[in-house]
């Protein structure tokens, strides 16, 4: 079996449209019309991406979230989503939680396939939208001179995480996640490069800078956490609060509330500083 | 568990965009800029939608072949697909596989995800296309009067699949079906109602029948078959051949090759007759 990243450079090889060099961490962006279309497909398996045991509900929330997440990314204003449904245990759960996210996105479900088959759930969704700015944002503008931003604070959907497991509280940021949809929208013209934190703020940014060919410096006290600060570490590695990382010329301030949380360099040794060194362990969670 | 088909209504009842009653079984058709999108998305799990020990680039071929044959019954040109792929066995087979699919009907990889996950393996494609002709031929607008039309025989899927499975010689009939897209499109303008063929024509001809309201009558002596005369029975019931079933007024003739098997009559009692009663058993494969 070869692995994951090897798979993903497999199928980056074979793609003969410039949008797939994005497979697998990024959306597509496609002419159409007179229109740019942004899309974006994401695969969820039971034990790897969602608790065995955890509410359907939130699995249908979580599963459309993290995808419009994807689209907020990109400036994009939603136009439907397509289901790759496989049955498990609680169906009717599901479809209960999947009308509430629809709903509380004005999102259509455009259509999709269901099927049965035995083993770990694996559940898929198309998210489709139209750019509200163009050229469409990227990982990969950002440059030395310019802030780097970041929506909100880090580490809830960690403390939520916990709680769920523990049975201890019951937190809404890990079960149901937000699309920070208007805020990309109103970041889209302004912003040099843009991505949302789904894996991690330190995996993620180094991303960022790997696309942009700069190094970013991060200063680890700007970065604001819901966490303890003894915590401050794990929340900085800790993904799924799908807040939007930016940078932003010097002179721009913000359209939407955001902390500056360290700077673009011209491209150094490393991809990423943190409080000026290069950050050890792992940055985040880390495909294949 | 709620059953399948259940689970699909559940669905189409959340669907807030009309193209979603068309959930599980046919394409979304979404107005985009000046240009009219058609989206499908389907999946396939190991044991199910393809035998375990399959090879991997065949299975490849036909989750993308199935896909664009969904476009080609809307007259569309495909503009690429997104892939949802659980790691499996030869992950470098599949790979190599939905090259030489991609690269044969010139389709663009655009995006998509890869999830490990136990189990059997579950695979999502995403295909996109333009409408070359609209409004954009669907199900329902068979007409009485109308002649009833296939594109080319069936049954060769059906002799593939068990030749494959008695590992008594090779077809690409069943291993690499074909999306007729020309056809598609040339015939776009002229039907009145058209799909493939991809669950067995009796049953497919049973949803063109209840979709554009009125009974379809079969001719069975009529079908192109690629079976021994005595599986004429079974030819009509199995599917994966794709071939295009297609309505089409009575001083119209096909722009392409097609075979008249039958007529569109007022709605009777029962959607489909064949040779003049409804058929009895299981007219294909269906879902739940």
């Amino acid at each position: 079996m070869i692995t994951e990243s090897a798979l993903i450079q497999s199928l980056r090889a074979i793609a003969a449209h410039p949008a797939a060099r994005n497979l697998d961490d990024d959306c597509a962006v496609l002419e159409f019309g007179a229109e740019t279309l942004i899309i974006t497909h994401d695969a969820m398996a039971a034990g790897i991406h969602f608790l065995p045991g955890q509410d359907p509900a939130d699995i249908a929330w979580k599963l459309v979230a993290s995808n419009l997440s994807d689209l907020a990314a990109k400036g994009a204003e939603p136009l439907g989503v397509l289901l790759g449904y496989q049955l498990g245990g609680d169906d009717a759960r599901f479809v209960a939680g999947l009308r509430e996210v629809l709903d509380h996105y004005q999102v259509p479900l455009l259509g999709g396939d269901t099927i049965g088959a035995t083993g770990a759930q694996v559940l898929g969704l198309t998210a489709l939208g139209r750019a509200t700015h163009r050229p469409v944002p990227s990982r990969g503008g950002g440059q030395a001179g310019d802030g780097l931003w970041l929506t909100g604070p880090l580490g809830a959907a960690m403390l939520g995480f916990e709680a769920l497991q523990a049975g201890t509280g019951d937190s809404l940021a890990y079960r149901r996640p937000q699309a920070l949809l208007a805020q990309g929208q109103a970041l889209a013209p302004l912003v040099t490069a843009i991505m949302d934190v789904s894996d991690g703020l330190l995996l993620d940014a180094s991303r960022l800078a790997r696309a942009s060919g700069v190094t970013l410096a991060i200063t680890s006290a700007a970065v604001p956490i819901a966490t303890p600060e003894d915590r401050r570490d794990e929340a900085l590695r800790w993904g799924d609060d799908y807040q939007l990382l930016f940078t932003l010329p010097a002179d721009t301030a913000p359209p939407c509330p955001a902390q500056r949380i360290g700077d673009v360099l011209e491209q150094g040794g490393e991809p990423l500083l943190l409080d000026g060194v290069a950050p050890l362990g792992k940055l985040g969670y880390e495909h294949g």
